[in-house]
Parts: structure tokens; sequence; C-alpha cells
């Protein structure tokens, strides 16, 4: 029988909830626009096992895709488990099976050597496929309507790594998923590999390479003509995983580079900036005008990880630990090998950083943040930052309301630059409720258009993307058929 | 879209939940003993629509059957809507289109003659189906593996009235479910059939008579002999559902009966015994001596039911709402026409009676009841009483707790009167979870041997009833069956 552990990570907000379920036509307290057609994917880390070795951290937990299906004003919602190889393994044994974050170490001897992804980062659409994601194993395929697993995806052979990015980006002048992996060849090797496919899921574009010291290669950034990558030494070794170490550790002593690869390229024409040590991991945007790429990133000075501790034993610093939006630039003509700067562009404390998706790749003005602010406050704000201005207009949730990422929608196809949407999951700390709110994205400190009501807790999130209705119509579908007995 | 009114009977803890899923291997604290082997099912009222008429009363909710699977020590969890036609109907609309409880002149158009029954009453298995229950409809057959709806029943078309009791009872002695329809010929109509039917689904008894007012028939009594009908006046009139007032009402005024019908004769053989104005709704158990009847309910002095006023306009009466297990004697020689005694078996004061129904029909000794008591403490504790001795054994919850109907579970075929479990749902009112305690049933004021806990909500419950495992592997199957695309 399962018995979760009475520890932090399993308790309070942090109980799992793993029921796999549906409600239709959501509770809704305001309006939703009746044109608005679509779904939101959001995906939680969602532990359907108690944990191998005891306890774990928190979001080590197994993907829960949940879809708000947008239609008609109307919200219908889904949940369900991506089945991972590692839920289908655990599940037929009816217990954990897999130790640690990222410590293949830990394993039950029965899963050597199996993918250990749990799905648990992203819910991503590309090529009528929604994706779960985890940056530690290959694509999980699944059917968008349904919630339905079809398996883990190698795009019909073309990608071979054991490893797949939780971020790939769209660039939204071909349709093409750019995307990557690290640890390529291996659990904390330095490989990685750059892909591009087409929406008609062919790879049009492969470039291996290395980086110089094995980090965690969260995100990166695009531009038409490059794609980026930001080492920032949140790092580990083997001994680390003897030791029973957390996987990742901060390193305060090493270098950030950013490692520059022209998208007409090949791994002989990266170029790789250093800059002094520092903390980043999601990236907004990024946008090239010739050589000079501009790279927009919520900056730390030190470790915003509390559960990836300082390498060197140092306590966790938290008014270090405060990000702002900060732009980095570098110029793919200058030798000097160093950024050539990094400037602030707005005063919110945030990370979570997100767009107008149809501005990736290009110069753009509009970013939305979850608020990071210490205290009572944090992660209950939403922040708008005009990037041309440096000014951020802030919405303040309730009382033990906490906010997850925000997801932009654009109002139309052609739509101007952040006109539209945000859609963000609001957890209620106390009843057990959540919300999906729903602002105008002009006006977010207005407070949201609409609270759709979620009857049960949402665990705390990773990140969501919004699909259009006729992607959807489109999607690769799982079919299953009822048939009379 | 939902929008559901900000009404008591719709916020709080009585806020719709509308989730249909699953979870299975729920989190145990304690110990369900490995042996214990079988299903807790049980329904809640649970509104799927916003109300059509704008409010509503708080258990006019559709139907949601949750079961809880018990096997080798694990608990795996269900909850489905039963799919009444009135679900159906509605689903189809998007919209609520039956109006208030009972009263069809509230109705849309559109469904006018149809069933309206919710089936939110009672879980209960026979003959291989899960019935689910509403007193005003026919009986609705379910998968009681699955939860999935196979629709009304008619048992083969021997059944032809259009109301089924949510309260039949099983006769121990052959397996027969022993059931009963009121308004039989319509609505407010005074008609009642009895029925016996075999496990195979064969009607072997039908007596059809008339009591001597409209009332709510909520549930009988079964001895070996006979079946003990209570006629209550919570009753009703043309007129009360023409002006919109609640269907029933309480009438202070009216004298009770005891409606006795032989079950080897017909409705020539009935004798009807009278006693002053008082209030019972649910029987613990009933059986006879010979000619002598004893028939156990909890009575209280005046209405139990504040959602079904005072007929004359007396406001309720909250000290007189309390009710005692009592235990009302007739005797079938006597000419009297009045009660031999009405006897009080305990100063508990609770409801939802339950007892070991392996006694049914018989004298026993052990019944179980949810607490009713005033105050804060009411709905909160769990009581077993001794009908030898009148003691009590009690189980207080604790603060912003809530506890629903017990129900007994025999620990083997075998075991003594008395010996298993008490399963009862526990509502968190704070944090919006919810558990299944589990006692041992002679032992409830040591408090739960287990809570297993449910990540969710659960709204308040009606009636439910524990399967053993060997009958839910013998269950009729709704079989769907994936098929490849």
């Amino acid at each position: 029988m399962a018995k979760f552990p009475n520890s932090p990570s399993f308790t309070g907000v942090f109980e799992p909830i793993r029921i796999e379920g549906d409600v239709t036509d959501l509770d809704i307290e305001g309006e939703v626009p009746a044109d608005l057609d679509g779904a939101f994917f959001r995906v939680q880390p969602d532990p359907k096992h108690p944990p191998l070795l005891g306890d774990d951290i928190a979001f080590n937990g197994d993907g829960m895709i949940a879809q708000f299906r947008f239609k008609d004003g109307r919200v219908d919602f889904k949940q369900r488990y991506v089945r991972t190889d590692k839920f289908n393994l655990e599940e037929k044994a009816g217990r954990a099976l897999f130790g640690a974050y990222r410590n293949p170490l830990t394993d039950d001897p029965s899963v050597k050597g199996r993918y250990r992804g749990t799905a648990n980062t992203n819910a991503f659409f590309h090529g009528g496929y929604l994706f779960g994601l985890k940056e530690d194993s290959p694509a999980v395929a699944m059917d968008a309507n349904s919630l339905e697993t079809f398996g883990y995806h190698d795009f019909d052979g073309q990608i071979t790594s054991p490893t797949f990015t939780a971020h790939p980006k769209i660039d939204p002048e071909t349709g093409d998923m750019c995307c990557f992996s690290y640890a390529s060849k291996g659990l904390l090797t330095r490989d990685m590999v750059y892909w591009e496919i087409t929406p008609e899921g062919k790879k049009t574009r492969e470039v291996a390479f290395e980086i110089p010291y094995y980090a965690m290669m969260h995100d990166f950034g695009l531009t038409r003509d490059y794609a980026l990558f930001h080492v920032v030494p949140i790092t580990s070794s083997w001994e680390r995983l003897q030791a029973g170490l957390p996987h990742f550790g901060f390193d305060t002593t090493m270098p950030v580079h950013l490692v520059v690869l022209p998208r007409g390229g090949d791994a002989k024409d990266i170029k790789m900036f250093t800059a002094p040590n520092l903390f980043a991991s999601h990236v907004m945007n990024a946008f090239n005008d010739g050589t000079k790429i501009y790279f927009d990133t919520p900056e730390a000075k030190n470790n915003m990880f509390p559960f990836f501790p300082d390498i060197h034993g140092a306590p966790f610093n938290g008014p270090e630990s405060a990000s702002h939006l900060t732009r980095w630039t570098v110029d793919m003509d200058s030798n000097s090998g160093e950024f050539e700067s990094r400037e602030r562009l707005s005063e919110f404390v945030g990370e979570f950083p997100r767009m107008d998706e149809r501005y990736n790749t290009e110069a753009y003005r509009h970013g939305w943040m979850l608020g990071m602010g210490m205290g009572p406050g944090s992660r209950a704000s939403l922040g708008h930052v005009d990037t041309s201005t440096g000014q951020a207009k802030v919405w303040q949730a309730g009382a033990n309301r906490a906010l997850q990422e925000p997801c932009f929608i654009p109002k139309s196809k052609d739509a101007p630059e952040g006109e539209g949407y945000i859609v963000q999951i609001q957890q209620h700390q106390d009843d057990g409720k959540s919300d999906l709110l729903l602002f105008d994205a002009q006006h977010v400190d207005e407070g949201p258009m609409a609270a759709i009501h979620v009857p049960l807790r949402m665990r705390f999130g990773l990140h969501g993307n919004w699909v259009p209705g006729e992607e959807l119509a489109k999607a690769r579908r799982k079919t299953t058929q009822a048939v009379a007995a």
C-alpha cells in the first residue's frame, strides 16, 4: 500500500494529487471570450508512488499534464499522467523503482539502463504531437486531444540522442521546431546536439558539439541566425552521484559562457563568450541584428535553486537569488571572447519569462513573468514588463494564493504583438481549490477578466503552452473505440 | 459557460466537485488488512450544471459514485457520474433542463415526461449490477467494476413502476432483494408496490397497495415474515408544487403509521398501526418473533430536514430534531391499531443507522450511527450502539472534520455478528482533502486503524455499501475495448 512520507516535499501544498480525470464545463467567474478556441496545456510533477529512497525533492514527481480546452466560452478540464517508461514500469511493479533525481546509481537494479524521464517539465505541441518533456530523456509523444500517450518518440529514427530538451522553440517563420539535447552521449557528458525539425517531422539540421563543462542546459535562445546556449555552472560529477548528493550543485567559482551556433553553420562555426559567475535559467527571447546578438534572461547574482545547493557548501542566499530580466549582448564580429554588455531591463523581480511567441527570434517589446520577490508575496504576482521602457504592470494575488508560469495567447493570428490574453494557474494554499486565471495581456494590473475554477488542488507546475483549436483539429489521434460486449 | 451561484448550496463545502477520475493505490496512514477484498461504493449529490432556477437545495445534485477498491492492503479510488437520462439530456444540452427537486412543473418543456432521477441517494449491489438509486425514478444499472452506466433497468420488463426505492434490503437467507416503490402510479399518488427479486433477477413477489396519505417513503423495515412501511408526514400536494414550495414539508398535525405487509400475503392482509406525530426516516433493522414485530429507527420529536420546512410555517426546531435509536413494537394479533410500545434504545443522538447486514430481518445486537448532536460536533462522531445494553462507544473526529454514513464490513463470511470493520468518509472542511476512515467495528472509540487519504474534496454523501471481491468478480461488465487506429 502507498505510504507517502510525512516530509515537506509530500505534505501541505506539495501533497501529491495523482487523480487522472475530467471535468467538463468548468465553473467560471467573469467571462471567457467566446472566440477563444484552443487548449492550454501545462504539466506538474505529481509523484505516483512514494519515493524509493524514503524522501525526494518535490519536483521529481511523474509528469501529470492538464488540458484546459477553451471553446465557445466554455472550458473543459482533463488531466492525465504521461505514460513514460518509468511510469509504466513502476505501475506494473506497484511501487517506485527509480531513485533520486538524475541519479541512476540509486535505482532498483531491475530498471538499469531504462529511460528515467518523468516528462514533468513541459507540455509542448509540434507537428501534430503533444510532447511530454523532461530533458534527461527522449520526448514522449501524446495525443493532444485525449492526453493518451503514444510513447517515447525518436522522430522516425532521425533523433538518436537519449535526451531531448524540455524547452524547444518554434521558429515562427518556418514553423520548425528548434531543439537540442545535452548529455547527449550519456549522463554528465559535455556533448550536445542541435536540431531543426519541420512541422511534417523532417529533420533539416543536426549539429553535434561540446560545451566547456557539464551543466544543466535547461533552456536556450533562438534568433533568426543563431542558436544560443548559456552554460551556467549548475553542474555535477560522478563523485556527487556516488556520494548521494543532489545531482546538481551551483558553483560560484566558475565562469558563465554563451555558446553561439550559427544556424546555417556547423560546430566549427561556434563562438563562445564568457562572463563572470552569475545565475540564469530560462530565456525570455533572443534576436540578432547582423552579428549583434541579444539574449534576454532573468539573471540573478547567485543560485536560485535551494534544492541544488552550493557546491562548496555556502548556505542559500535569498536576496542574491532575486532575478531581473537582463539583456546579454554579444557580437560575433568581436574576438574579445567577452560579453559586450549585460543590461538590466526591468526592476521587476521575476522568473518563468514568457512572451508573444509569434515574435520568437525577433526584436520584441512585451514580456510576462511570475513575480519571485522574497517574502509572502513571492510567486504570487504577475508582471508585464515593457522591454522598451523597463516599466512593469503588476498584479498581486490575494492571501494564500500562489501563481505559476504565465502563458501568452494572441487575440488573433494577426493581432499586434502582445495583444491577447495571459493564462496562469492560481493555487489556493488554504482550501484545496485552484483556478486558471485569464487576463487581458495588456492590462494584467487590472486583475483577471475570468477565474476558471478547478475543483481540485493543482500542485506547483512547471511549463505550459497554448495550442490553437485548428492545430488540435489536425493533431494525431490515438484512437480507442468502444465495442459492445 | 458554467456559472454556479454564489449561494450556500454551491459554495464552501457544498461547492460541486464534478471530477470523474481515478487514483490508484491511495496513500494510507495506518494499515489496511491485506485480506480485505472488495469495494466500498458510496454516492454524493454533485450538481453537473448550474441550477436551472438560479439556486437549488444542496442535495438535488447528480449522483456521483465513488468506488474504493480494497485488495492486498491497497485501495484504488474511482468516481463517476451515474449516466441517468437526466444527465445525458443535460450533457447534450450543455445546461440544466430539470428544475426543482421533485417538481416537474419547473422543468424545461423539452424534458416533459422524462425520468427526473439523479441516482444520488444510494449505490446498491444485487444480482451482478450496481444500482444508482433515487426513489423518484427507476433503478439505474451500472458496471460495478468500471462504474460505467448501462441505463435504467426494468428487470427484463418485470418491474413497470416509474419509481424504485433507494433503500432495498437483501434477505440474508435467500439473497433476494426486497424492495418497493412509492408514488407508483405517478407523482403524489398513494400507491406503492412491494417486490422480491432473486439474485438471478427473477421477480418472485409483487404486492400493490395504498398508504393512507402521500409521504416520503424513503426506507422500510424487513423481517423474516413482514415488510414494514413507516408512513411519516413528510408530505406534499399539487398545491405546493404549483406554488413553487419545496416538494416536501413536514406536517406536525398528522399521525404516523406503520403499514405491515405479511411477506407471504397480499394487500388484503396488510395491517396498519398508528402512533402520534413524530419524525423518523431511516431504519436500522427490524425483526419479528411470531406476530410480535420490532422496528428500530432513529426517532425525533420533530422534523429533521430543514430544507423540507414545517408545512404550517413553524420555524425549524433544532433541539426537537435530535434523533435516538428507538424500537417500535407492534403485534399483528392485536386489534388495537396502535403501537404496543416505542422504546428508546440509546441516548446516543444519531442518524444514518447501519448494522451487520448478515443480521438483516433478525434479532441483532450491534448498530452504528453518525452522530447528529447539535453544535460544532454534529455529523462529526461515530457511535457504536449496543442494542442489548443501550451503551454507545463513540469516536469524535477532529476540528473542521465532518463524517458521513458508516458502513459495516464483516471480518469474514462467518465471523460473529459485528466483528469486522466500519468504513466512513471524513470530509476536511478546511483544506479540501478527504479520507476514508477504517475502524475496528468493535472499537470505534479507539479511533480509526487506517486513514485512507483521498486527494480531493468529497461532497457530503448519502448512502453506500460494501461489495465483496467475489461478487465483483461475477459482476456484469459493460465492455469497452481499445482498438488501434
